[in-house]
């Protein structure tokens, strides 16, 4: 069964691989899943057609006959499950890669979007200009951890891991910052991820839509 | 084999079941796992010693043999993979179950630790008291989605699944700030997951270890 998701009809970003739909079809690259695109205007995501399949109203969803899935976490673990190439074998290096995936959105992702919020909603305020350098620190004390942890190593845990695919996806947002400047390795990382075939299909199918949509 | 996980041997909230160990030892409780704990102190938490069982130099870890995990998402969903109780049999719920773990961690809690990081370490910042509306706001608009998704509903799926653990964990985060009683609905859902007596007997362990350690 051919799944459907979820796209913006206009990517914030003009369709430079930020917005989160990328994760998914990247997942969906790797195992050789075809799938179906519905794009969706910033108006429609806020309706109840919408907030029936992603009660938070953002993309993307994934909607694979009765399933109906939201948060890229679980729709790239829910793809991993089904085919081989996200998860090793071994069954604690499968939940080492879970972990990954888990430490991008949960520990590395929410500073990287506090550093986010604070460009771009907060990007008036008064107290900007005197706050950015400490949330500037709190990614950076993140970043150099995971720089440790990652060494010389090509990915997270052995072989490339859905864990990697959250990893590099969640990096990719600090690109604009030049933080990630600062840790060659994690630079690297992020090189090997967008060198991927996969990746490169699913950031081209993505800037497509958006090329179309101009 | 019986895992151990580590806890902080003083939390900052004095045992009140907010320290992460809290979401590990409720899954274990749920499924009936015994488990060992090792208290450590802050100072320890990152020397090289535990950076090498968690890069983050946080708690909880879980080692269970040649496992060892970190990430509370992960490491309850290994439990929940390993035991019943924590996830449902059909594939469909079972998946979804797993997207609300990380609907928990990756959209509620983000701008719940926003706030945390407001209202403590950004404290004594002279722009902390026209910026805390804003964040409370941001933290308000994702509750009251939720609020509208889980209805008069008693969990967010069905039956209580590890989502709800999870989700249960974050919104607990929150009690301090009050924002939580503007959701009637959300106040009884953060009640039904205390009125566990497997939440009893993990919160209980937690405070016991503080109590003694005073």
């Amino acid at each position: 069964m051919t799944p459907t998701i979820t796209a913006f009809e206009r990517s914030p970003d003009g369709g430079k691989g930020l917005a989160r739909d990328t994760r998914v079809r990247w997942a969906l690259e790797e195992v050789g899943q075809p799938y179906e695109v519905r794009l969706i205007s910033f108006q429609a995501m806020k309706e109840p057609a919408h907030l029936a399949l992603h009660p938070f109203g953002q993309i993307p969803t994934y909607e694979e006959g009765d399933l109906v899935l939201f948060e890229t976490g679980s729709i790239v673990l829910h793809i991993a499950e089904r085919h081989a190439g996200l998860l090793p074998g071994d069954a604690n290096a499968r939940a080492r890669a879970i972990m990954w995936m888990f430490a991008a959105v949960n520990t590395v992702e929410p500073p990287i979007l506090e550093l986010v919020t604070a460009r771009i909603l907060e990007s008036d305020k008064p107290w900007t200009r005197d706050r950015l350098p400490l949330v500037m620190d709190r990614v950076r004390d993140r970043l150099k951890q995971l720089s440790a942890r990652l060494g010389d190593a090509d990915w997270l845990d052995g072989a490339f891991s859905a864990g990697d695919l959250m990893m590099v996806s969640v990096l990719l947002r600090l690109r604009a910052s030049g933080i990630l400047n600062e840790f060659p390795n994690l630079v690297a990382y992020v090189a090997r991820g967008e060198a991927r075939p996969a990746y490169k299909r699913a950031f081209q199918a993505q800037l497509a839509v958006n090329s179309e949509s101009q």
